[in-house]
């Protein structure tokens, strides 16, 4: 079979580890290039030695996206936000697919990411016709898509333990909590006293209380979803684990509906869904029950008491929060089996 | 110095354990008896290694309660629910005052108690003297009484987070989630496949969602505080971590309140409190921060898109949680100083 | 393609679970039996949610071995020893290939088992026709093989880690010493208090020193290796960390040997092996760059000061330490090609 | 009571926090200042929010050692090597003790320290003086001492482990190898992708193998115990826990010795020592036994198969293996009970 060409910009992150590590295994995909700011020149294998004796690729500079362009019919991107905004150009478009799984194409609204993330946004014209890459949401319009969003961690675990809640406006749009818990992965890797290990290990700390970047993503989407805009709290933690997202969400239901009712209309939603997994009544996610897996778990529970619903999803943020997203991106875009390199059972206790 | 002499019945769960290595180092105390129920006969340092050549004590039986009483000045409990509250009977209060670290005499309403815990409370007349053990806030009657119940450990973090915005009825009390995450030394000692490291370890997971225990020694208090009846939603999570606990507290704001408003309201409740740790602004708890130590750091943010207040309360569980708080009540009821045996710095890292 | 049915006996432990995980994988193989003693009746993906949406596999009873056999093309045994050599009986060996993960055919000497297994060695006769399957080192006697002893986790990785300089007689055969440090995995799943979370975590320990099982049957290969009978010292840590074994083996060069003469050695042996990475002079192994995969990487160095040589291998206990070396196993005895299902790049950082 | 005066040179790398945190105890000790390179002018609460609100201390300049040695009766110095050389004067010795947690006044042979730490050592004259301060080998001599070498964390461990079978010359002095396993707070606190949450945990690897600098302190002290000239193996790993060190020791016995023997001599050399827990047969150290702590636990086997010894030590490396040590030598140096501040229990599960 004729092999897709694939290039990974910013390949020694994490999140573009897990894509090569991901890729590397696609019946479709052939990856040709990784590029890195901090280690151009040196062998991949060195940087990321799990893959010594599987590539000999050396990670290359990324800094000529045009011409990457002409060589790769894929190209993910990998970096740090603001970036992406500037080099990611119609004539880039115009040559390969490119899927983002950076922050610069998801939020819509160029003046709230500007708010949000205190940079200038360079690529507007191609910023519209960039396509939100929640697979299971916006599949239809990912298929037909040239640039795609890959959307955050923390917003592809919320949005969906959410979705369809909102979507069946069951609760009142004014009461959202989200509880976040991520593994450190999620910081990314680098050279720092707040990730190091002995400063992370054995506690668990929020961050970015009430001012995380992933805040107007949610609520992009949710308010898309619900048709009315849509103000949350988001409260992220950073838990001493490699790997993982849960998020427990909170809201005030707008009617009294039973745990049946509920779970149909989440049936209704994900019941087709391959990756999304609804947990039976009274059994809620753990993360490593989806590790390394593109899996999405998601449990809830109807608090009598308060009137309330609480819904909890579970994610692998560097698997379907991250570079397995990316990847059901890619398969959908190229006309491949939405699941192909996707389909591999959580590792556990891993 | 006349030492008083301490017995703990429950010795050889983590909390009778921590118990013995505050009360070790007391100047006031002799521990003369620890008791336990799986490991009666057995030298107390095989158990417990950390206190190899530091005591020679057997753990001995601990069901007749009476009679220890009149060997020992103060009782700590830490026995699963259910037990004290046949044991504790007036005639042991006649003889030696007593600290249970269990839940029987914390929920003033005896049904409620039934309810939740699903057990007949057999020390009805006993219950109505006992004095919730939540030192900064009954520090008074804890003086006086000869029953202290020790608070739970979530209870402790959560009460404390959120008692002065009851207090001063700076929120809506219907709006109240407490998102709280807890290292595995709360789930207690013993042999169980859910608490093993490997199902525990890199994971996170909430667990008796929407029905958890200390919802309602919670809803107790914050009642009591607030002067009304308030519900408020409660939901734990399993850390992979030893000890800690961080609740995360949302509730929505009655008015318009800056951040220096809210935090005069907490200091001037908690300013002078030895034990107490109000952070900077901008500075959230980490629960390695309170490790090994009495303290409860708290910190919080106003979220103004959503007018809602978040506070976050950190506690070592096995301290400020268990067996520190019995200590402090323990000082205050002999009238030793308050912060006897607790003034030790937390370790860190640890 | 035809698939060929596997059977797996013991299926709820965390070899039989990662051999599930494996063989799902699997291009070739029909999973068609799960059994278990503990868990008989109940759905697999009960037991593991991570293998929830994946199978409807029930968990059946696994004690008649026989009828087994006719349903089955292979069967993997993955049991506590002294069960298999009773019920792996000619008949059954008639029917079906049959790995069996656990001890009882490793060991050829029938006394030495008896001796160091404290049990009754039932399968004389079968035991003569067992292969032991250390796949790089047996791989033509695998191929014709009814019946596979797959190697103990540290047995794999230290036979593998010394077997070169054995072969080539390089170091002196009464200097060997193997300290070897596990995952908690390697214990099993079970209710344990040993295993909890809080008595193993932020911990390393010594156990069985000089009496662990897996000492004879490093013993036996190496000493088959080398010509002559070894006794050498085995001595086994539990880890904090889920998975990995990282074996440090030390001995005295038996003359003076350069790193580079000691390196073609290790080169002429392994270097065309697919699983097997030798590091780069100066880099030694780390469980984590070979977590989820089948590869055991090895680096070594000299220290002329002593004249000693140190050697480091590092293998997934789970994977190439059990399941993942069974697999390679049976794609040997089936014809398979050898790498099936197991060419997937570690997971890392997981 | 009159308390001396004592300077933390270094305070915010973890031995200078850890001296902050167990001197913070001390009843015979005032800390008048601390020093840091990077924090000079920081609130030391701010950098280890552990302290907060137990401490006003702002962190200083460290370099004017001569002027800081005018206030302070001890000085404690945990900076990296190749500095204290330089600023430890006689003139300072002249106004106050020093206790150098650092390497620069370990080994007496001046160019074996230059050949292993590759700085010139520009303290020959002070050296000279220096005690090495292994509190239970040296007591004497450090009573008596301007100047203490405090030992490093791994050698601490392994000395302690292995003296008393040198001294008595029962093993063969050519056969010593020394596995040993640290916590990563050994890695001292820094920005460094090493020893990053994620590249560290749920993983082990050996580090500087055959060429850490701890070995020939190791060499020194156990060459100056047998009366000979030793050389040894020594290798480190770094193990996913913050602290601990646990340091498994290898050598040949010089003849038949049985358990009670070895049992004996290690009574007769540390039976005494209140911070030497010699465990039962059959009990092997645990690092989490120790944590928090001064103790050392030491547990052996006579391995009769190969006629050799394995004795295991334990130790926390932040307290017997830093400041602790420290500690206890400023005690024996001051003439204060030599447990003073150093007697607590260590916190277990922490």
């Amino acid at each position: 079979m004729n092999k897709i060409k694939a290039a990974i910009i910013g390949a020694t992150g994490y999140a573009g580890e897990e894509l090569f590590r991901i890729l590397y295994s696609h019946p479709n995909v052939e990856i040709i290039k990784v590029t890195s700011i901090s280690y151009e020149g040196k062998n991949y294998s060195d940087i990321y030695q799990n893959f010594n004796s599987l590539t000999d690729l050396k990670c290359e500079s990324g800094s000529d996206l045009e011409k990457i362009s002409k060589e790769a019919d894929v190209i993910f991107i990998a970096l740090p936000h603001g970036i992406a905004s500037k080099t990611v150009t119609k004539e880039v478009l115009n040559n390969s697919k490119v899927i983002d799984l950076g922050a610069d194409f998801r939020i819509k609204d160029k003046k709230i990411y500007e708010e949000w993330y205190n940079v200038e946004h360079f690529g507007e014209d191609v910023l519209k016709e960039a396509v939100y890459g929640l697979s299971e949401i916006k599949r239809e319009e990912i298929k037909k898509a040239r640039l795609v969003a890959n959307p955050g961690c923390y917003t592809t675990c919320s949005i969906l333990s959410l979705y369809p809640l909102l979507k069946e406006k069951l609760i009142d749009k004014n009461s959202i909590v989200i509880d976040a818990k991520s593994g450190v992965t999620g910081a990314g890797r680098k050279a720092d006293l707040g990730t190091s290990y002995c400063e992370t290990n054995e506690s668990i700390k929020a961050y970015k209380v009430a001012s995380h970047r992933h805040t107007p993503e949610i609520e992009q989407e949710l308010s898309l979803a619900f048709g009315e805009n849509i103000k949350l709290i988001f409260t992220p933690h950073l838990t001493p684990m490699n790997r993982g997202i849960l998020a427990t969400c909170y809201a005030k239901l707008n009617g009294k509906y039973d745990y049946e009712t509920v779970n149909a209309i989440y049936r209704k939603y994900y019941g087709n869904e391959k990756f999304i997994r609804l947990l039976k009544k009274g059994i809620f996610p753990e993360t490593n029950k989806v590790k390394g897996s593109e899996f999405v778990d998601i449990g809830f529970e109807i608090d009598e008491r308060t009137n309330s619903i609480i819904v909890i999803g579970a994610i692998d943020n560097l698997v379907k929060g991250a570079a397995g997203q990316a990847v059901q991106n890619m398969n959908l875009m190229f006309g491949f089996d939405e699941n192909s390199a996707l389909e591999y059972p959580p590792v556990f206790p891993a």
